[in-house]
């Protein structure tokens, strides 16, 4: 018995920025946006603050073809509002009644620990169709003093159901680790107990985004390059027999570290360029988009790859 | 093969505010607090800001006695900030490498969600031993304006160690549901994309708990009574065979429910008098409670019972 994802979808909100349009707001060029982050357009939302809109948005036309899931794991990383969680509020969206709605929230990696969480619980007998989903509304969260962080950051959501299955389709192999001494590294720092909107320490600043670039780059690199030696050696899959790598989209440099890593650029889905980093919705993103490319075959070796504030590390191999 | 709870413990600050004190701040009596919420007295944090440091207080001794678990799954609902979640600071204040971790959500019920979550992910082999935690430092956002709520709020932190075992012991039955009409009733408005602090439209009451008890209670109230019906049938156990009831504790006439549907009150964890409601932490504070008194006994049947704000219902059936 295996599980298997069944359809995906992806879903921005209607207004784009250039990257010409974000130097103007950052004090840099677009030439310098596209070098450093790899983006020349990404999706913003001015005018919508409630991610549970655009991720139902996501959800509507899988559950119109497939029928109501019976489970929903919400699996982004920015909040809504501090309680309860976006689950429930996609749930509403949905008009879903009784169905569990809850999230899973590991940054970045949102959506593979949902995934692996979806399996478990398919697996267990609990479920047999869950709807992973996730909004980020990133932009809204920019800090234009701060370029290179604000020119990576887009919007956009996505929705996947993955459902229990007879046949080969499965979780392969899947590894997840965090080290946690990157912890501040990149992240948003109010919105807590940590800096209370009353508390004389918060500053403004503190709702926006904040990123150590360079840091953060020696501290992950590394180790990514050594988690992932070791997880496709785990797996029992030859590299060349990986047919596409769904990554993460950190940034227009970290994706070129896969082809240096020996990934045949046209096997990596790569959507920085258009859509800019969307946080915990960029992986599911790059699934769809690879979906609706036809790209994704039964049998194929599908690479899910990620790293997330954290810092966190994961993969899952999957029989698509 | 199955899966039991090792080992569990619980850490609170070590302030207290007694009813009368709080009476004094939200123009009450302390007869009026005891009366509406149970309450007598509630552990708060007016010089502490980091659940995680509160939480790896929880953690620790379980970990020095049990050895390191090889996932954290971090099960709270109020943040520490908006980005990275809570288990990334945990996993620091515990120095764990690789380890990963992440948090699932479900508003009070995280606790059940997150025991069931770490169930599969063990039956489905991925881990042998996780530690679920839970700190909520729910004092620092009341709002003595809404006396009900503010009394009832307390802060608390629980740990508890799940593990693989071939013996009996296990998560007999487990159900979760959502009824998302009722996701405006209670929560924390602020610290999300819905109300940013530099919105004309947030207010400073958004960073504080409200909750309309009475709709609250209208829309959970009946629907609970229908699940744990139909939750004990489908358990295939005689209500008079559950030994222990661990609820969550969200007041004291919600806790004489169960009384009055047919539970002895010796058999129902009741901590509320002494801790207040402390959101996610108080199921897992109650099983700890349990635990030192003695009163859990391995074949047991061991009820957790709880709502959540969003609302949800959810329910497991443990033989300990």
């Amino acid at each position: 018995m295996g599980t298997r994802i069944v359809a995906t979808n992806l879903s921005v909100p209607p207004d784009v920025e250039t990257s010409h349009q974000v130097a103007q707001k950052t004090g840099r060029t677009a030439e310098w946006i596209a070098d450093v982050t790899g983006v020349r357009s990404r999706h913003v939302s001015p005018c919508m603050k409630d991610p549970a809109v655009l991720a139902a948005q996501a959800a509507r036309p899988l559950i119109a073809t497939h029928g109501a899931p019976d489970c929903v794991i919400y699996c982004g990383a920015i909040p809504r509002q501090m309680l309860p969680d976006l689950s429930v509020f996609v749930h509403r969206e949905l008009r879903l009644k009784a169905t569990p709605a809850f999230s899973v929230n590991m940054a970045c990696l949102s959506f593979v620990s949902a995934l692996i969480t979806a399996d478990a619980l398919i697996q267990r007998g609990l479920y047999r169709r869950v709807l992973l989903c996730v909004a980020e509304l990133a932009s809204r969260g920019r800090n234009f003093n701060e370029p290179e962080s604000a020119s990576l950051l887009g919007d956009g959501a996505a929705a996947v159901l993955i459902e229990h299955v007879d046949g080969p389709s499965c979780i392969r192999h899947s590894h997840l680790e965090t080290w946690s001494e990157g912890a501040d590294l990149a992240g948003l720092r109010g919105g807590g107990t940590m800096r209370e909107p009353d508390d004389p320490e918060t500053k403004a600043d503190d709702h926006r985004f904040f990123m150590l670039g360079d840091q953060l780059l020696r501290v992950t690199v590394p180790r990514l390059r050594t988690f992932l030696d070791k997880f496709i050696k785990d797996c029992g899959v030859e590299q060349e027999n990986i047919q596409l790598i769904v990554p993460h989209q950190p940034s227009g440099p970290a994706l070129r570290l896969l082809t240096r890593w020996g990934f045949e650029e046209s096997r990596v889905i790569n959507i920085i360029s258009r859509y800019g980093n969307c946080v915990a919705a960029s992986m599911p993103m790059a699934l769809a988009t690879a979906s609706s490319e036809g790209r994704l075959h039964r049998g194929d070796n599908v690479l899910l790859l990620g790293t997330a504030a954290g810092i966190s590390l994961g993969a899952a191999m999957l029989v698509w």
